[in-house]
């Protein structure tokens, strides 16, 4: 349960005041405002505000492309007509700010997307709460055999326990020893931004997280993806869940074209035309490397 | 008049159609959402979206600062606080966008500003209208002797006319040429993309553009400069305006501290210290050229 | 003929003087280094400066990944891996400056590319050269008709002549008057930054421009793109020799996962899969529109 | 002493092995290159690759001034002209490539700095060394009392050493464990993707990191700058100097405009010129709060 009562109450005042505006409103997302969907064990993820709908990358698209626009008929077919050519300055006109609780670790890949804003919580300035991810014992892995990033089998029993216990033990133990180093009691007590060092990784931090819906969904096809690391997948997920909400077309459209879409190389694409024309292409009349050609056979065999 | 009848009556029915939201509402720009200020003699800003207000400069603060700010006691000073220590990122939590119809080179300078998102009328999609900005005589000027850039003296009366004859006449006759060559009745008409080429940069233009309150501010300190060309400062002084209705304490913090501030170079504050002490500073013992002294003493005699 | 004989004399100067360094040196790039690659009538593209080679990229990857790129036994092979999942961080690596001439409504396209470096050629400071882009006969071409954008047949010569006449005419007398309004004898003289609203967008301009390598290949897939206006295209196709010369590992990879790839959405996959099991698949029951089955089957066919 | 005998072989053979160039050379920088600048007890910065010197700024600068920059009469002069003025996209045609070894808590600070092209190490697909950033008892103080952020005086002996031996401890025991999840003898070994979460934030890490030098003269200022944390200040002072030997004119700009010069506001500026014609300006008549009041006072008496 990741709320406090506070905050748990200040978000049902939020939700309690609504007010008059001119904008345009997204009902969809409205539903969603200030509420926190748990994510991991201790994180959420809240929408705080957001610009724009459907109709507003349409408004946009229409500024650009003019009269161009008018011979597709409706919203949808437009949004998807510009989705498939890569136009992507419309999708830029929407924006979204999140309010998400997470582990350093995930915090560390999140930003690596660099074309948002964010406030992080300051170490600096503030003491951090003693939460700290520890993963459900499903989704302990061992590392994978054939993948050097990604991860194998879930850990038997025996040895998962041990892990859990390695993590609880040093994260309690880190913990205890930051909270020692920074008392204030009887001794100086040392500098916050010195103190947090001594973190593991695990803890959690939360920041607001400021974006376009063009910059979003380009995490999202990265981050939703089934190679992403699981604990920053569980985030791109709960996201991918309300973008639907808030801007349905421009969901089904990025779904559509780009989750559930591929790049195909030039090579890849000869391959195609031959083996539509009854030819039988292999790895060694393909022109692929054997790891490309099994990732090209993947995709063929897939659904 | 900018407007067409059929742009002021989508306006109204837009005002007209107020809705709730659960999202940040901000008084002061609600009033202007939507509605055209004119500028220069065809141009307009429109504000179309918003999100965020004073408020959520301090809640993103909050975020990152944590209890650091608690000492703070009110959201104004917190504002002026961030503002005067660079902290951007809480003023990136706020965002705009305007629709703005403006001259061809205007646009040409404004989209240097690169932090921001764009969705321009194409013409390569779509014909232009037959706009073109011509100069009131007062701000017909002359070269500046002075300066390289920037103007001197306005121009006298019959010198202006025989500008605005100029322009007047070559704007006419370029659209007349751009007509005729994409004409379509017994030739087969040129292409909009190489017809666009016989239009010159008074042409109007229009685009949507959004952008974060504090690239905001980075544009706005440079366009709204007094050496910024009039005709992209009159865009800026009429946005200026209409931020400061939007967020006042953050528009009050940036008019202090960086419109009518000025960077001091440490050259430039040890001859203010010195002087100071009474001692007399002059160009010889100061340090600085000629042309650097020559700002240093008109700043500190402004006022 | 782009360049004056000064600047033909430094350029050749530049070339006669090299010096030592201990960077990474990449001799096809070397060879092309401050020479001009003549583009359109008057422009040119030349190669200022260039950071890294594709070696380079595998340095900043294997700095990423680890031991996990050991086992990727070359240089290409490890490229083409990056180039196919969307490794994009190590190919920002490497950094390219070039001096461009362009005709302005050309520059108006590139520059909405926004993560590259600019220094354009000011007109409030300085005065225009007489150059203007008047196209050839065989590329002044009718509007498409079946496509909002671009070009249809090139126009017979009667029509092509008036179009070549009207470009010249307005053109000359532009920068006639343009002259003479910035002219300094018995008149005041017009600020240039006023002058210069008269000139179309058929003059040249210049400008440094510095991009790296990821974002100048989106810029080269799009640019490039059969679909982009032919006066920007000529452009990128200078670019990527000038590319393949200097990475030639990195080009040919993205010759074949982007310009000669194709994005395929999941319902394109879904066909395909049906047809390789022999399923006639027709636009009725593929889960496409008719626009984009069209372009499905255009994909399907070609080669 | 941050480096092994190997990597000490890799610079050493990189910096004897000299080419021929036709770009620009820098031989302050040249100097540099390779070479590992100790920062921390395990860190270093290292100079990777740089793209052009001072004559390349002037050299942009000329391409958009024009005419309008020959008054200048020398590169350093229109180099201050630039900085003083902030026309930064000259600036911007300078890049530099670090490689860079450091506490993960100091990474966390760097990367909030956007504009930036970053290879980090990834514990997704290798596996971290021991090593740990353990500060020198002298860089170990207690809790500011004055500043929510920051730090006060040196710990006295007896909790400094307490501080050292809890930081020494638990680093070693975390990275204990995290050896002991991922060994892979008898056990399946956790997937590194997880186990790297146990570790604390004095882990060292390493990255690539490419920046134009306008964006590194941004970070420098913050980062350098006497409020800066310790730890992430002394790799900007570190690259200060490397920056100084590169691009010495810029340099010596920067640090009289930027780092020792300062942001009056408004408000400031009228006290100065008030305090200039003799009277005498104290908090209450200052339009100033206490803390900006206290601020200005410093300022002005520094030195």
């Amino acid at each position: 349960m990741p709320l406090s009562p506070d905050h748990q109450a200040e978000i049902d005042a939020l939700r309690g005041s609504p007010a008059q505006t001119l904008r345009t409103v997204a009902p969809g997302m409205e539903k969603h405002l200030y509420t926190a969907q748990p994510v991991l064990d201790h994180g959420f993820v809240r929408v705080i505000d957001y610009m724009g709908d459907d109709a507003a990358i349409c408004q946009a698209a229409r500024v650009s492309y003019g009269k161009g626009t008018k011979s597709v008929t409706n919203d949808e077919g437009l949004i998807r007509y510009l989705m498939r050519h890569w136009h992507s300055t419309p999708f830029e006109m929407c924006e979204v700010k999140f309010h998400v609780k997470l582990p350093v670790f995930v915090a560390r890949q999140w930003i690596r997307h660099r074309t948002a804003n964010v406030n992080e919580y300051s170490a600096r300035y503030s003491i951090l709460d003693r939460e700290f991810y520890i993963p459900a014992p499903e989704h302990i892995n061992a590392q994978s055999e054939v993948n050097n990033q990604g991860r194998g089998a879930v850990l038997d029993g025996a040895e998962a326990a041990r892990v859990l216990e390695i993590l609880k033990a040093d994260s309690a133990r880190c913990y205890d020893n930051y909270e020692a180093m920074i008392a204030q009691d009887d001794q100086q007590g040392l500098a916050r931004e010195l103190a947090r060092m001594n973190l593991p990784a695990n803890i959690y931090t939360q920041w607001y997280w400021k974006v376009d819906l063009h910059n979003l969904f380009h995490f999202l096809r990265l981050r939703a993806d089934v190679h992403a690391q699981y604990e920053i997948r569980v985030y791109a997920e709960t996201i991918c869940d309300l973008v639907a909400d808030w801007v349905p077309f421009a969901y089904r459209a990025f779904a559509d074209y780009r989750m559930g879409g591929a790049q195909l190389s030039a090579t890849g694409l000869t391959c195609i035309r031959r083996m539509l024309k009854g030819e039988t292409v292999s790895q060694e009349n393909s022109g692929m490397s054997k790891g490309e050609w099994r990732e090209f056979e993947e995709l063929l065999s897939q659904g």
